[in-house]
Order: structure tokens, then sequence, then C-alpha cells
């Protein structure tokens, strides 16, 4: 743009913009953590309700605090008619991500008190903005289909009432665990761009849904939430395994992007790919769908050969496409799905800010010209 | 938060966060350019216009290209007839600046490509925005009221059409002059909270509506686009001119913030305010609202008597709350009248984002526990 350019770190890269007691990550050694506890343990052995309660308050619940947690989340599964009304008011043929983003700011129209943004305040949002979400997306679905809506059922954890709004049919045991472990390992992520965008929204203590709806139209963009629809895509242009390697290789010729792997964040294995990994081949087996999964594993392997050592692994959004195309969602669906693990950590960065807020209100290196004078048009 | 702080700069202050050709800010000579030229010249002897093709294109234009500019910009004045019924969907209680951000999302889905976003796509998305979002405020105020809609008139310029949209009868040569001035002096101001959120989602590579839907989100915030309605509230609490100076004195007293002085960026005079200043006593001369800019005025002199040797000074807020009065803006109006005019930065900077992009990513201190093993529920 100039000559006289001021150095500074173009994305704000290697930047501190907050504080944070959520996640911690380590790019180099691959690690993930929420409040300390290691992504895989949580993959493993928790549920999306309760890491929401962890990253929300910052340690475990007890048994009864989940009780509460999960009833007062399930309280809100359900949309009020007039936002029933507003979805089906949309194009059908309009992208997800964009009625997701319109709906969630719609959704303070029908909050008496939409602008509260106390920190208790602010959870009660995120919970309401969290528990109705699935149900915008599963309505819009299955209207556009020519579906009859699905009604929620409260009984249902986080993941099984999702499913069962969106398909119409209770899900296998396997198809919610497995969507469980999507939501925890894509609930926070520290400063992504999305968070990030959350956070300098409520800055202004503005209020919730602002914040959320700003981070949503953030992940749609292609370098965030879109990536694991460009993996589909590629999987997709793939006929059959043995021509992986192949079109790979062509790719790489071409100096195209493969879609999937490498991360900005994550120098080693991306933590949260590992879950995926095993979690994808399984569901494949399930829902007979290994030649999807065999493709997505020879492609790995022909970039680990080519790229493992310069720190180019397969990152979370690779295996997450597999994942989500066994459980039968839709490509447009995919971002979709992270937007609804996302709002736990969205807004869990909400708050944070919201407890020790200043307003973001960065300054740019000008690099335009001064003293200009105004020139009448006659003159120009 | 934690004893092992990092130092970072709270609210990224100080820290530059992206380059631009577009406004350039001095505070502490109070200094404000566009493009290099001083924003008192163009207030004085430009149009809104004319000033939003100097932002996107970085110089005045000639006489035709004005033209066309103007022309293309009035041919997008008009709301589809589904637009106009989503308006009229929204409860009718509803904040404004909750519509807007709303409505300016679900554009994106009556656009037949809304995620394109190369630069002239972007431009051409820009310009739609700018030009139509008047219609939306228009529509929903009316609506609200129980009043007729009223179709927008492509003979007029921005500010009149505005005007009439809003009142139903052609504005006087005065208050489209008055409002013309404040959209060219909100237009554009570095890197704001809005602009700064426009340009973070934009960096995604998601869409221009995305963008400025997150904008609009930040600028409602007290912290920020806000601000002009809590003078306003201030102004209604001081029953006359003869109590401003007691009403002031009591909440330094108090030590509660005098909303409209002080700015982060400005420690001598905002240069956008004596414009304002000018074209508020005018205003309220002409439309008999002398009390109000007489309260005004004794409010800055006690300010100034107590506050100028620290710099603190009368900003933009102040006397466009007075304006907007004078124009027959109702209160929940005047956040919204900043959208239409910030729309010209927020789309000039995300044009400039998607010239030469990279991904906001900052990182975050983390100051939670680590290494933190996961106790199963009964034993917690």
């Amino acid at each position: 743009m100039s000559t006289a350019e001021k150095t500074f770190s173009k994305g704000l890269e290697g930047v501190v913009a907050a504080q944070t007691e959520m996640s911690f990550i380590n790019g180099t050694e691959g690690i993930l953590e929420y409040v300390g506890i290691a992504i895989g343990d949580l993959a493993s052995q928790s549920s999306f309700e309760e890491t929401v309660f962890l990253l929300w308050n910052k340690r475990l619940p007890t048994a009864s605090e989940l009780e509460a947690f999960t009833k007062d989340l399930r309280s809100h599964y359900t949309l009020c008619d007039e936002m029933i009304t507003q979805i089906k008011s949309c194009p059908k043929d309009a992208e997800p991500m964009h009625v997701i983003r319109s709906m969630i700011s719609m959704l303070a129209m029908y909050d008496t008190d939409p602008n509260a943004n106390s920190v208790e305040a602010a959870r009660q949002k995120s919970m309401r903005i969290l528990a109705v979400t699935p149900a915008i997306v599963a309505v819009f679905d299955r209207y556009r289909r020519g579906l009859e809506i699905v009604p929620a059922d409260p009984s249902l954890s986080f993941a099984a009432n999702f499913l069962y709004m969106l398909n119409g049919e209770k899900p296998t045991e396997a198809m919610t665990r497995a969507f469980d472990i999507c939501m925890i390992t894509h609930a926070d992520h520290g400063l992504n761009n999305s968070t990030f965008a959350a956070r300098v929204v409520i800055s202004t203590l503005s209020d919730v849904y602002s914040a959320i709806t700003a981070a949503v139209g953030s992940l749609r963009g292609p370098l965030h939430g879109g990536a694991n629809e460009g993996v589909m895509k590629m999987l997709n242009q793939i006929p059959t395994v043995d021509d992986a390697e192949a079109f790979v290789m062509n790719m790489i010729k071409n100096k195209e992007r493969i879609m999937g792997f490498g991360h900005r964040v994550y120098k080693a294995k991306d933590p949260r790919a590992s879950e995926l990994m095993t979690l994808a081949k399984q569901l494949a087996e399930d829902t007979g769908n290994m030649d999807f999964y065999n493709k997505s594993n020879a492609i790995e392997k022909v970039m680990e050969r080519e790229y493992a050592a310069k720190g180019i692994y397969p990152n979370v959004d690779f295996y997450s496409a597999t994942t989500y195309h066994c459980i039968g969602l839709k490509l447009d669906l995919f971002t979709p799905m992270f937007v609804l693990a996302r709002i736990a950590g969205w807004s869990g960065h909400v708050i944070e800010q919201l407890e020790d807020n200043r307003l973001f209100r960065p300054t740019t290196d000008y690099v335009g010209p001064h003293d200009v004078a105004y020139v009448s048009i006659d003159n120009r």
C-alpha cells in the first residue's frame, strides 16, 4: 500500500488480545485442554452438557449441578411459534448459515430484555441461544425439504434431541455418541476468528445476540468454519480409494490448497483430529460408508509422506467431514454443526469479556495522503 | 484472573491491526481527514454521495463519475416486497437496532450470489446495502407507527430520500443539508470497534452481509454508537437551561459518566463536533428548539471549565444528539442514523481487507490450570 509501512502483525498473529481460563492450546506439541483437562479425556468420558458447564464455570459439575444445568438447557429446546413463522418465511434455497445468522439475530426481538448484559443475564441468554439453535437448524432443514416440523423432545440429550428433530426418528446410541463427541471437540478453541469477533462486539456492551450473530457470520467463511465443506467436496471429486493418491499428488503439483490439512495454530497433529479419526472409522463401518473413510485415510497417508516433516497434518475439519457425512447431514449443514458446538465457546468468551471488559479499539497504520485540498468538482 | 499475567494491551489499545488509506486521525491535535481531505472541508463543501465515492476510490470523482455513482446508488433505494414483508413481521416494540441487524442479515437471502467476495462483488453488495438500509429504517418506523409505507424517490439524494421515506413529506433544504453533514461526519473513523468487527469477520472470506451485520451489532453497544442516545436522555432530565450547571456538577460529584464527553482517541477537541455545533445551533433556531441547544451549550461550558485541562471535550455524539432531535427523530433512531452513515466506512474497510487479506487470529493469555485429571462424576 505504501512505502512508509509501520511494522505490525497482520491478522494479529501472535498478538495477545484477551485472557481466558477456558481453552489452552499448545500447537507445537498438539495439546488442547479445556480448563486444564485434555480434550481426549473429555471426548472419551464427558458429555457435551458437562463440557459446556465446565467451560462456563471453570470446573466440572457435581451430579446435582449437572442435573440442574441439563434441566435448564432442555427447558429452552422449543422455538416459539413466532420464530417458527420467521424461519418458514426464509427462501427455501437460502444457505443455512445465512438463515442461522439471521434467526439468532431475530431471537433478540422475542426476548423481553434482550440488552441485559450483566454476567448473570449473559449466562441466561447464552443458555437460551445454545438450547434453541438446534431447533432453528432442524426446522429450516425440514421446512425446505417439505417435511413436517418435529417438536423438540426434552427427555433427550442435546445431541440426541437435535438428531431427532432433524431426522424425525430417534438416533442410534452410536450416532448420538459420535455427534456428542463432535460437539465436545468443537466447543472452544481459544481466540479463533469467530470467538474473537464475539468478544470484539460484546466489548461495546452491546448484547449477547449481537455477539453470537457476529460469530456466526465469521464462521461461515471458507478460511474458518467452511473448511470441512471443502474437505467433503474434495472427497466427492475422488471416484474411488485407488484414485486418491493420484488426485492429491496432482493437486500438490498444481499448488492447490488441500482442504483439511494444516492449521494456523497447530504445527503438530491437531489433538481433536485423532479423536475424530477413531470415531469416523467406527461410524463409517456402522453406516456402510467405508469407501469415504478409506478415501480420507488414503489422502492422509499421501499428505503424511509429503508434508509431515513440514508440520502439515490433518486438522479437525478433515475427519469431521466424514463423520457428518455418515450421520446423514447434507453438505450445507456441516458448518451449522460447528455453530451448534461453538456457541458454547462463544458464550463463555462473551461472559469472560463482560467480567473484565475493555472496549476493543485498535489503531490503523494510515498509508494514504495528507493535507489534500478539496478541489471543487468543476476543477477536477 | 491469575498472578502469571502476560503483558498485553487490553482492548488492543495502541495496537496496529490494519492498514488503511481512508481516514486519518490525530487525536492530540484534533485532526480527522478522509483520504487526506480535512473533515471540515468535506462537511462544508462535499455531499455524502461524493464522500462515499472518495472513501471507496481514494480520490474525489469527476462530474461524470459522480453522476454514474449516484445513479447506481439510487437504483438500489427500493426494498423488494419480500423484505418489506420481513420487516412487517418484526414485533412493533423491537428496538430498531435489532431490526436493522436482522434485516441486513436477511438481505443475503435475497441476493442470488450473496457470498461473492471479489473486490468488485464486494463493492456492488456494499452499494446495495448502503442504498437500501434507509428504507429498512423508514419502513420499520412507519410500520410501527401504523403509517403507510412511503416508497423511495430515486430523484432525491441519499439524505433527502431517507427523510422523505421516514416523514412522508419532502424535507426542507436546511434539514437535508444538516442530515447530509451528519452522514459525512459519521462515514468513517479508523478502526473503531464496529469497523474492526467488520474487518475481523470478512477476513474469514465470509461475505459482506455477515461483516456489516456484525458491525451493526457492535455499534448498538452503549460504549460505541449508543452514546448519543445517552446524551439525549441526559438533556431530557435537565428541566431548564438554568438547571444545567447544577445538574452536571452533581453528576461530577457523584462520579457519574457525563455522556458525550471525552473519547478514547481524541485528547483535543473532536474535529467532527465543531462542525456539528454550528449546524445544531442553526437547526435549533429553525425548528424552535433553542432550549435544547442552550442546555447543550451550558453543559459544554461547565465541562470546559472543569475538565478541558485534562483533555475532556465534547465528542461527536454530543451535538449529533441535538441535531437528530431537531430533525424530528425519535430517540431509538439515533443510533440507526449512525448505521446509515457508517455503512460507507464499514464497506470501505471490508474492501480494503479483501484487497490484502490475512485471517485475524490473535492469541490468548491462558490463565487457567493445566494437566487437570478428569474425575468421574461419582468422585467429585
